[in-house]
């Protein structure tokens, strides 16, 4: 017997049919002798309906309020996938966020799960009680309801399967597991079978888009080991310990035939690119500019700055260049101007016609090499870099946005992830 | 300085713009120095949408899970009023019926109110906040959520001002109060400035569906002043101790330039008749038909019990016919089929196409001379009666559903209730 946290996302809620299509796949989990709880997402599209409504009310709504707003969503469908697990004869029952509970901060909106209560969850699972819960809301200390943020679903499944000691989070989605790339620009991706947290992390954060980074990094914490699954297979699929998703572990645990220099190919095109000019080049003048950006909460990724190419009277000056999210571009340049009698910069020069296209892999062993490699093939295909950075497991340029395409595919070759022709 | 609630349906909160006109009539209340709590119904259509999907998922759904799906309108809509009120400078804050909390029974989708605990609300209110309330819902003594069954959320309302100790309860809705008869079937229908709870109580129960019987039950146990208004009128409507609205009240508090013999006609074409033919005449064999209905929950009307006919054998045998709720029809028959041999029934004819004609009034000091009009106002005009019941401020009687308008129009008449022409 094994416990599982299962969480289906908004696709696999929309509507009843889908609904019973995921209350028998958890039928087959508990068939097969687990105890199971499920976290679920609101029905697509609803959410987006109830943030509208709060917007509409207010563009300046309460976070308090905007919580018993959109919080209604998941409590729709836990309802709902408990009235339909019970009628295909599995007991189960809603745990709301307040009823578990799941506690939080009180940062409204975007709260952060402080603990979770499971005496009651463990009563009830031992007694063959298959537990529904809401994703992406909780409590906080005095008693009201927040809600985790966007995408917040996969961080609430995995923190109940950190809470519950569960052996594995299966996180069911619209895609069938994590690939080498984004399959609709490589038609020969592959499939990971497996793939660390720390890759998992990069290759979110910077865009594949399969489980929210907060996610990943909860369960990297907590170390749980968290499987991406398709929802979509038919109802005749075998329990999920037997499915090809992709498993999200630790290092240690990934079998030395999946080891390789580059894990995958991840691209962003969701930052911008902002370029300060005639900046003062002298101590001070970058905290300058960073410190407004962090104040307003934004968070800067590359950074730039060019060597001191000219002097103006006393001080020579320099450019300063770096990313920011897109859609954290208007606030930035009104930090920016509100801080420029302090930083003193010439010109703001904003573009956001640019992607960030990063290799990542744990088995990097030298940056140089991957480096090499990767401005090479870029080189050869005459795509201009903007602007580099590095971590641990990955190496990441900033290039036209228009040349995100190709630079994918030729990365995807040169690291040797093509599949095999079919 | 009052203690007011207000109260609004689902056509009030029927999208932002209209949660905005309920907001500035809100704020009216506030800036003339009340203490106000609002309840709230969900958006129009909304619980229909989701009592839909709990149908869909299992036409035989726990009601713990259907309360959980359903309630939430109320949230969403709860929420929104307290962001619109914010967005115009009222402070106002949303207590969810778990948060108050509204303590009820453990009788799901049709849960009875047994405290409202206000110590929180009071802190509140003196604060000068405005508390929005969730109608239909409350807390379960385990810590669930329930509901009061549709239209609860007027008994939300009236609980809620017994509890706060409110001066005045007012039921915004669609009309704009409650008139002597359907104005949509007699045009020179009067709106009555004051009536009794008994009165509203025979009125509401027989068809004039301006409040849910319930509530006014409620009300007359707590003494608690209703006034129904009509939310449809302009923003720029004065507050609501202005308005001409009809105020529910106890007898003692009605001015005599308002007492009238009869207070109004109601209709009901929700009730369906049956009878069983050839029942036994012997004791018991009444309770054997009415103790299977009761069983089942389903409320019997009118009865009548013809004068033995005939003898088959040696016992001798009646009809007896009676009214239930339409709706209830079919688990009726179900029921007595099941109870045949014990009832020792002949024939079960059933028909719908009835209707009751209710003549209300608490000045009705001899039922003799009402209903003595009423038989000789319908018997010239050749509607034939089926049945009578008649309670201490009411007569009753059913006939065909085709002559529903032709007896509430000469019975209007008959009392004198029609308004001067203008």
């Amino acid at each position: 017997m094994a416990r599982i946290v299962m969480k289906f996302g908004g696709t696999s809620m929309a509507g009843i049919e889908r609904i019973r299509s995921v209350a028998a796949r958890v039928k087959r989990e508990v068939e097969a002798g687990n105890e199971v709880a499920v976290v679920v997402s609101a029905m697509a599209g609803e959410t987006d309906r109830l943030v509208g409504f709060c917007r509409e009310a207010s563009p300046l709504y309460d976070p308090r309020e905007y919580d018993v707003v959109v919080a209604s969503g998941e409590q729709v469908t836990s309802g709902l996938l408990a009235i339909a697990l019970q009628a295909i004869g599995v007991k189960a029952r809603s745990w709301l966020g307040w009823q578990l509970p799941i506690n939080t901060d009180q940062a409204f909106a975007k709260a952060r799960i402080g603990g979770i209560e499971t005496e009651a969850l463990n009563v009830s699972l031992s007694a063959g009680e298959v537990a529904v819960i809401p994703g992406f809301q909780g409590v906080s200390e005095d008693g009201r309801i927040t809600t985790l943020g966007r995408g917040g679903s996969d961080t609430s499944a995995v923190a109940v399967a950190a809470a519950m000691k569960a052996d594995r989070c299966d996180i069911y989605t619209d895609v069938d597991g994590v690939y080498t790339t984004d399959p609709r620009i490589v038609p020969r991706a592959r499939k990971l079978r497996q793939v660390t947290y720390e890759e998992m992390l990069e290759l979110a954060s910077v865009g594949a888009k399969v489980l929210q980074t907060r996610s990943v990094g909860l369960a990297m914490k907590e170390q749980v080991r968290v499987q991406v699954l398709s929802s979509l297979t038919g109802d005749d699929a075998p329990a999920a310990d037997t499915l090809p998703g992709t498993m999200i572990v630790g290092e240690e645990e990934i079998e030395d035939v999946e080891r390789q220099l580059i894990t995958g190919i991840a691209h962003d095109k969701n930052e911008a690119k902002i370029t300060l000019t005639g900046v003062p080049d002298k101590p001070g003048s970058v905290a300058a500019i960073f410190a407004p950006l962090s104040a307003a909460n934004i968070n800067v990724d590359m950074i730039i700055q060019n060597i001191a190419h000219r002097s103006s009277g006393s001080t020579s000056a320099t450019d300063v260049t770096f990313t920011v999210p897109s859609s954290d571009l208007p606030r930035s340049i009104e930090a920016l101007n509100q801080a420029r009698a302090e930083i003193g910069f010439g010109e703001l020069i904003h573009d956001t016609r640019v992607a960030k296209i990063s290799v990542v892999g744990v088995g990097m062993r030298s940056h140089a090499g991957v480096a090499s490699t990767m401005f090479e093939t870029l080189g050869a295909r005459g795509i201009n870099i903007l602007a580099i950075s590095t971590s641990e497991i990955k190496v990441s340029v900033l290039i036209h946005e228009d040349e995100t395409e190709l630079a994918v595919r030729v990365l995807h070759t040169a690291y040797g992830l093509d599949a095999e022709a079919a």
